[in-house]
C-alpha cells in the first residue's frame, strides 16, 4: 500500500501498510505455472514421507469412538488439548532428557497453536510496538522477518559462524545498542537453532549458557526482561538423531520460549505447532489467540496427541530423517560433481547434519538476487532457487551479501534434485563466462 | 496488565496492554469445576449432532487415497484450499439464489480462515488502528468486542429492534459523528444480521437495502471506503430453512464482506471458517494471514471441501437446523412454564426462529451481572447463565441494561435445558422475594 488511499479503497491501518507479499510469493506462482521447473526453492516437505497410513489409522481410531469423536469434533480451548499438551511437555522433557524441574515447566507452560508461526506471531503481537527492537542471527527465517516488519520491529543482527551466532557479536551488539540509548527498546533475540533455515547451521550446546550469560549482564539497563526466543523447527530432524539440549535447559531465569511444530517431523497439513513458554508470557500469548481464534483445530490435536501417545509419532520421525538425511546427501554429491571445480576457493556450500537446506556462497562477483542475471538464467534452464538476500533482515547496521543462495530439497525427489543442481551449474557457469 | 512493568515481566505490547480475559471465562472456569452446574452459558454445541460418522468416513475416503492423502497433509495457501474455495463459491451463490455475478465474485474473494473469528481478527488487524471506529449493534458479539477492544478500536452502537438494528439509528449515528467530526475514523460497520449471539434476532431483509443507502449518504465525508462487514455466522440455523439474502445481494458498491462458519452448521473442532470479501480487501487480509499462520488446516479443509461436494454437509446442516429448533421449543416451553407468569409486564425474552440463544430481559431492579444478588443466587441453585452486560460493547454514548440474561440451549440437553430453567427461575424469584 505505497499509493494515497482514496474513497475507492479501504481505511488500511498502519500495520496493513507495513505488511508487504514475501519475495518468495512471486517464485511460487512461477513454479506453479510452470510444472517442468525443477524447484529447489519450496519449502514443502518430502511427499514419500508423509504419514498418510499412521494418520488414516489414528483419525480412524478417534472418529469411531463416539465419545472421542465428539470431543474432538466440538470446540476445544484456546490454550489447546489438555492431553495433547501433557504430551508435549512429556516430549520437551525426553528431548532436554531431563523432568518438569529441569526445565522449569508444567502444563501450564504449554501452548498449543496453529502451526510454529502461528506462535511467532502471538509473541510478537504480545510484545512488539513499532520501534521495538528484535536481535536475529544474519541470516536469519524469511517468513518471520516479514512479521517482524509488520509489526513495525527494528531489526538488529549477530554474526553467524559454521556453530551459529557468534557469542561476542551478541555481546557487541547489545553494547552498541545499549551506548546508542536504544538497548531499552529491546524485546526479544530469536535464533533458529538447529539446522537454520536458511544456512542450515545449529547452534553449538557450549554457546548456549555464554549467549544467556551475555543477555544476563545487559539485563540491568532494560526496564523489561528481554525474552529469549529459541526456534527449534527443525530440531528432531538431526540425521543421527543426536542435537544440542536447548537453551531452557540452562536457563535459569526463565527467560527462553521454546518454539517447535509437527510441520517438518509429522505433517504440515496438521498445522500443528507448539511452544514451551515463560508462564507469564504464556498468559499473555493466550489473551492474544483468544481475540485470533481461540483455539487450533481440535481434531488435528486428538490425532497428534494419540500419535506421540502411540509411539507412531517417534516412529515417523526415524523415518523423516533417514528420507531427508539420504536426500541431503544427493544434492551433496550433486553439487561436488556440478560445482566441485568451480572457482573453489570462492565457491562453498555448508554440509548439513540435519533439516532441508543448503546454503551455497557464489563468488562476490555473481549476484544471486531475483533481478539478477543468473536468476534468469537458472529460470531459462528450468530451475529456480530462493536468493539468498531474501534471508538477510534489513538491519540498518549491515549490507546484504549478494552471492548466496538457499537450496532446499525438502519437495524435490531424488532424480529432481540431481537435475535441479546441474541446471543451476549450467546456469552459474554461462553467467560466469 | 495494570501494574507497572518490571525486571520480571516481559516488555509487553500496547495491543497486549488492552487485551483483556474474556469475562465469560471465570464462568467457564466455574462450570468445568462443578460438573453438576448446568451451563445455559456455554457457547458450545450440541453433542448429539456431531457429524461424527461423516467426518470418520470422509476422513478415510480422503487419507486411504495416496495422492489425497499427501495433498491433505502437505502445506496448504495461504488464501486456502481451491476446491474448498470452488465450493464456497457455489455455496454462497445457493444461499443468495444468484451467481457470481449476482454476488459479484470469483474465487478470488474467497478466503478460508482458522473459525470464522480469525477472520473477524484479521480483518480488524487489516482496518484499524487505535481510535478508529466501527458501529456494531447494541447488543453484539462479545468475544468480537473483544478483539475490537484489543486493537484499540472506539466502539459505537446502533439501536436494535425485533426486526434487528434499526437503519434511522444508524443514520443518526453517523449523522452524530459527522458532526463531531470524527467520522473520517469510522472504519467499518460490524453486523451479526441471523439469529444474533445474543438477541437470536435477525436483521429483516428490506433494512439491508436501506442500510447500504445510509451508508453510501454518508460516505462522500469519509476519506476512505467503509466497510461494512456482515457475521453471517448463525445464517443456515434457521429452524425453517429459510432466511434473508444477504447484504451481498444488495451490495452494489462492493463494500460488504460476508463472514460465515463452519462451526456451528458442521462441527467446531474441525476449526474452519469462511469468507466472501471485497477483492482489495481480500488481498490485503491474506498479505496479513501470511505473517499469522500462512494458511489453515489443511486436512480440515480437505474433509470440508468433501463434505461440501459429496452433498453430506446439506443433509447434515438440515439435521442441525430439526435438532436446534426442538431445543429452543424446550427451553420456551420452561420459560413459559417457569417465568410465565412472573411480572409479565416486564419479563420478555426473544422466541428464535433459528440460532442457539435466547435473549431473557428481567425486570429493571434485577440486576443480573456477575457481581450480582442474582448471579449468586443462580450459581448456588445450580445454574450459569451469560450475564447480559457482557453482550453490550462500551460505547461512551451509552449505559449498559443490567437486567438481561443470554441462555443458550446449545450444549445442554432437552433435561438439562428444563432443570436449568427451573433452577433459574428459582433464583429469580428468590431474589424478588
Amino acid at each position: 500500500m505505497t499509493e494515497p488511499q482514496s474513497t475507492s479503497s479501504f481505511g488500511y491501518s498502519a500495520a496493513a501498510n507495513r505488511t508487504h507479499r514475501q519475495p518468495i510469493s512471486e517464485m511460487m506462482v512461477l513454479a506453479l505455472q510452470n510444472p517442468s521447473l525443477v524447484s529447489l526453492a519450496a519449502g514443502l516437505v518430502d511427499y514419500d514421507s508423509l504419514p498418510t497410513q499412521a494418520v488414516r489409522t489414528l483419525a480412524d481410531s478417534i472418529l469411531s469412538d463416539t465419545d472421542h469423536a465428539r470431543a474432538a469434533l466440538q470446540y476445544g480451548t484456546t490454550e489447546g488439548y489438555k492431553s495433547l499438551r501433557h504430551e508435549l511437555l512429556e516430549h520437551f522433557c525426553r528431548l532436554d532428557e531431563t523432568d518438569h524441574a529441569g526445565l522449569g515447566a508444567d502444563i501450564d507452560n504449554i501452548v498449543v497453536t496453529s502451526g510454529s508461526q502461528e506462535l511467532l506471531y502471538l509473541i510478537t503481537q504480545t510484545l512488539i510496538d513499532p520501534g521495538d527492537i528484535v536481535i536475529t542471527g544474519y541470516p536469519s527465517y524469511f517468513v518471520y522477518t516479514g512479521t517482524l516488519a509488520s509489526a513495525g520491529a527494528t531489526v538488529r543482527c549477530c554474526e553467524m559462524d559454521e556453530n551459529g551466532v557468534i557469542p561476542e557479536s551478541l555481546d557487541a551488539l547489545m553494547t552498541e545498542l545499549a551506548a546508542a540509548g536504544e538497548i531499552d527498546r529491546l524485546k526479544a533475540i530469536y535464533l533458529v537453532t538447529y539446522h537454520q533455515n536458511p544456512s542450515s547451521i545449529t547452534l553449538a550446546e557450549e554457546r548456549k549458557p555464554q549467549i544467556l550469560e551475555i543477555i544476563e549482564a545487559h539485563q540491568p539497563a532494560v526496564p523489561h526482561k528481554i525474552l529469549l526466543m529459541e526456534d527449534a523447527a527443525y530440531r528432531e530432524l538431526s540425521y543421527d538423531a543426536s542435537a544440542p539440549f536447548s537453551f531452557r535447559k540452562f536457563d535459569t531465569t526463565d527467560r527462553v520460549a521454546m518454539l517447535q511444530t509437527f510441520s517438518k517431523p509429522l505433517a504440515p497439513g496438521l498445522k500443528l505447532g507448539y511452544g514451551l513458554l515463560p508462564k507469564d508470557l504464556a498468559e499473555q500469548v493466550i489473551l492474544q489467540k483468544g481475540n485470533i481464534d481461540f483455539g487450533t483445530c481440535n481434531l488435528a490435536q486428538h490425532i497428534t496427541a494419540e500419535a506421540l501417545a502411540s509411539g507412531i509419532y517417534a516412529k515417523h520421525v526415524a523415518k523423516v530423517r533417514a528420507a531427508y538425511g539420504e536426500k541431503c546427501q544427493v544434492m551433496l554429491d550433486a553439487l561436488d560433481a556440478e560445482l566441485g571445480e568451480f572457482r573453489p576457493d570462492e565457491t562453498t556450500w555448508t554440509r548439513p547434519d540435519g533439516g532441508m537446506y543448503v546454503w551455497l556462497t557464489l563468488p562476490e562477483d555473481i549476484d544471486t538476487g531475483p533481478d539478477s542475471v543468473l536468476c534468469a538464467a537458472a529460470l531459462k534452464h528450468g530451475m529456480i532457487y530462493v536468493p539468498g538476500e531474501f534471508c538477510f533482515p534489513n538491519d540498518p547496521g549491515r549490507v546484504k551479501p549478494k552471492s548466496k543462495i538457499r537450496l532446499t530439497f525438502g519437495l524435490a525427489s531424488k532424480e529432481q534434485i540431481r537435475e535441479g543442481i546441474r541446471r543451476l551449474a549450467v546456469a552459474i557457469k554461462e553467467v560466469n563466462g
